[in-house]
């Protein structure tokens, strides 16, 4: 059996305790540290997963040689910084979504990663689930005949503290780049890439974030992506893909699905794929696979593909107005 | 019992015969006279609903002084022209949905009514169904807390015959027209209105008219609705209002809508209202009500709201570049 595949995690916030969870049920990775900027919190998260390696930096984590990849996990806005701190020392890096603030950190990370030489991936979860095997399976069997139309929202009601994360403009806040990403990256997924022709609107909340946007997506050959989302209002929280012969929806929690339905004018199928936990650990066993082939990106999630989706989310917000005191 | 309210019928194509089931459910209605430019069409229809006069041209039913209101049944290209011709007679009249083809018709046949000073009404039966009291009750008292956002669709696959009324410009073809007046009527009963700011997309097929769309309408509270319509592709067909507290969801399909569902964090609402017949009694009493009244419109589907819509599609069709032979 080979050794286990050792992963460091880099802020142990709420996706960060998910994320271990998901690793626990693994039997062939494992924990090895955690860093924060804040010792105690190292330890505690250390303590009840039991890591044998806590630090009270970002740099010392970094600078742990015996980890084959760390999970940046903290507040969107750090995203750029903290992964490009741990390519540097030459780890492998799977960043949680949105991969970066703006456009600008999305390509100093991606050049960051090409120049080292090192292993980069969004950790856009959601679209390693086993549910989403089956999904892929009947698109690619033509189970909906050609593909129409893809109608995706992830909304709900956060408690609108305009300190939040959700609602500051320092943290990355509004819904597009903190849920919308979720509908934006499924239709990528989905479509194998987004489109030119674009038309949005969003309401702009006191703190001028993005409160709720709805974007819709034309395709070069005519299909649709009519897409919602926002942190003020709940919404279904679903996935459809409509074709010319019939509907696959992926019920709500969409991007933690466990069953998905294709529907024809003569049939209902049902399938359903429980996880084996939080389902973070998908995305976990795809880094541990890559690395160990030695590739530099996942097939299932590229580069090229997490550029495009922070650029249209980046073109978006210059359009609603939605600025981060970071942005040039 | 007062004298029952007496119908003539112009055009008894697929609709006339819904609305016709519709009458014969009202115990105090009667279908009295039916025009076709067929004769023969008019005297087969009039045979099925035992309707005692049957013409062979519009003119000769416009003529007919025994009846109390003229239900308008063309295509949408002849709305207008037909509209005018009943309302130039002194016929109240009641029109098939979409009320006009373009601004331009919507507003000669509103001018018209007024100048004459007789009853027109836009015929959006679908607000006067049952249920549809039952959800403004709720919206009235407030259930789902502040009103947030409407979903809404109406797509459905034709037959996709380019020469079919669904496909064909000179025919209004097109989803908007035909069904996506169904979702932005919708909205307006909801919100009292349709807003300036709009974002829309529209796949344009090969004889120029839109095949699938979708419209994002964004209100001066931040508000939005988010609208599909098509007639190549089979959609949801429901209605959700979400509010800060809950949401309403009329399911499949809401244009004939038998139920309607409320939902809160803490409990779920589902109430019945079956129909008489089709669902076009309702809309009928509605007229009936107001010609007896003395109204020349009626408070529930005022003109300046048909005037509204009209406008509202004719503007997404510039933007669109969907143009009808007969568009100025």
């Amino acid at each position: 059996m080979p050794a286990k595949f050792r992963w460091g995690i880099l802020a142990p916030g709420t996706i960060a305790h998910k994320f271990a969870a998901g690793i626990q049920a693994l039997p062939d990775a494992e924990l090895v540290a955690v860093g924060s900027r804040a010792l105690e919190r190292a330890q505690d998260f250390a303590a009840k997963y039991r890591i044998p390696r806590a630090y009270g930096s970002y740099q010392e984590l970094a600078a742990d040689a015996e980890v084959d990849a760390i999970y940046v996990a903290t507040p969107h806005h750090l995203h750029a910084e903290t992964t490009i701190l741990c390519l540097e020392r030459g780890h492998a890096v799977l960043c949680e979504k949105p991969f970066a603030g703006n456009s600008q950190q999305a390509e100093a990370m991606v050049a960051c990663a090409r120049r080292r030489g090192v292993f980069l991936m969004e950790a856009m979860w959601s679209r390693f689930l086993p549910v989403m095997d089956v999904v892929a399976e009947w698109l690619k069997q033509g189970r909906i005949g050609e593909l129409r139309r893809v109608e995706c929202d992830f909304s709900f009601r956060g408690d609108g503290n305009p300190l939040s994360r959700l609602l500051n403009p320092a943290l990355c806040g509004g819904g597009l780049l903190d849920v919308g990403i979720y509908p934006l990256a499924f239709t990528s997924w989905v479509f194998g890439g987004l489109p030119q022709q674009v038309a949005s609107l969003a309401e702009i909340g006191r703190t001028g974030v993005d409160e709720q946007a709805g974007m819709l997506l034309l395709y070069p050959g005519g299909a649709m992506a009519v897409l919602t989302c926002g942190v003020r209002t709940q919404g279904q929280v679903s996935a459809r893909i409509l074709g010319t012969e019939g509907s696959i929806e992926i019920p709500s929690p969409f991007f933690c699905a466990r069953e998905a339905v294709l529907r024809t004018p003569q049939s209902e199928v049902r399938e359903r794929r429980p996880l084996l936990a939080t389902g973070y650990e998908y995305e976990a066993m795809e880094v541990a696979r890559c690395v160990r082939a030695g590739l530099l990106e996942s097939p299932a999630m590229r580069l090229e593909e997490s550029l495009d989706l922070t650029r249209f989310m980046t073109r978006l917000r210059a359009e609603w107005g939605v600025r981060y005191p970071f942005d040039p």
